[in-house]
């Protein structure tokens, strides 16, 4: 019955949270348990709230159940996943609620500037120069800083945000440094970082932080979030987020 | 048999370690878990150390033992504290190798610079509005920011460094914003981090972090460094850690 909504590669995710359903190219970046905790972190809003470098809009979509913002809008530079996510947001009749754009969050209109209380972004995690390089290019733009580096997402979260609003990212904790210092140097100041660790007593190797525009110094650390228990399974804690968005957890 | 080396309120603990003893005034800064943690992250060095607000000259002191450098400098603000200090080097015969120096790190003769392979540091971790204040000057200003600021210490550090040399500091890990910017700001580029926490699943409260002068920017992060046990009992790293340098862990 969904056949009119696929093209060759792709595959219907149903993510079993009322009825939602997503989706992905094979051959594409996939979302993740990145994306997955990143929407758990992010207070409830009933403003509106953008997420940039959306992707196959995935956090648009978790974040339209999880919170009661008026209105989603989700910006993505590469038109070919930009389409597909535009899909998926038309098969779940989101249509009204979320706004996709084909934007470069470089260039965004100045009808965006200051109005968001809420933005989020699952950016690129490696630098152009670094990592192993996907031979596919539309996986290697999602991964790579290759169309915006992390100091373009920060002045354009920036801009965006109203003055105190909230901005939310997951990214990798070996870019902690070049996250704080563009942060601090852009008044977009971190405010609560938590640390995700795949297991007890493993180095950390995501981060979740929340910034908060214009905000005085001031960080609180959270607990740590293990991603699995010693004996390769998940732990409770992603069986409670998995299950509080009712997302089948085995993908 | 110590009697001349004490004055009002001191005691001598000792270390345990080769006959190693220290003095402390009951009423300032004690040396506690931070600076055994910190003593242990240092790495081999045959070159000269420098202690930067080596209070009573505990690092000074545990370096002797830990490294080879061939000349360990211990710098101290507060004319007090370094006349204490003073007495426990020459306490533990170790005057030729450790030389203390009553000085403001603001203010380093330009013969110190350029000049360290390692330097050290347990600075005072609040800023000086920040945190309950001490009633005591000392102590105060053991703790607080009054005499030196963070970005004192770090322009200090790289001023003393030689190219590639590194810098070792303990710090709260609700610095870190601060610490991260201040010291990619001036080219002493965090490359080693270890969040340390009180148990398994608590909010790291302290940070282990190396610097290199001039580095490149890429971060690692060690496994995380657990102080207690569930039921409270030192972790088996931490006793590890005291047995090492033969520290008494009850005191």
């Amino acid at each position: 019955m969904y056949r009119d909504f696929l093209t060759k590669d792709e595959r219907i995710d149903d993510l079993e949270l009322d009825g939602l359903k997503i989706i992905q190219n094979k051959n594409w970046f996939s979302f993740g348990v990145d994306a997955v905790i990143l929407s758990d972190m992010v207070e409830e809003t009933k403003g509106e709230l953008l997420d940039m470098c959306t992707g196959n809009a995935i956090l648009p979509i978790l974040l339209s159940k999880k919170t009661n913002a008026s209105k989603i809008f989700g910006m993505e530079i590469q038109s070919d996943v930009y389409e597909m996510a535009t899909r998926s947001i038309k098969l779940n009749n989101l249509s009204e609620r979320i706004t996709l754009l084909n934007v470069d969050i470089k260039n965004i209109d100045s009808s965006y500037f200051n109005r968001f209380e809420v933005i989020t972004c699952n950016p690129p995690y490696f630098k152009s120069n670094a990592g192993v390089k996907s031979t596919n290019d539309i996986k290697m733009i999602s991964r790579h800083e290759i169309c915006c580096t992390l100091e373009d997402v920060i002045l354009s979260a920036k801009k965006c945000l109203v003055n105190k609003g909230s901005f939310y990212i997951v990214h990798r904790t070996n870019r902690l440094v070049d996250i704080f210092s563009v942060a601090r140097k852009h008044k977009l100041e971190p405010k609560v970082i938590r640390f995700v660790s795949s297991y007890v007593g493993s180095p950390s190797n995501l981060v979740l932080i929340k910034f908060i525009k214009g905000a005085n110094p001031e960080l609180k650390i959270l607990e740590p979030l293990y991603i699995y228990n010693d004996d390769g399974t998940y732990s409770n804690e992603i069986i409670e987020i998995y299950s509080k968005n009712n997302i089948d957890i085995e993908r």
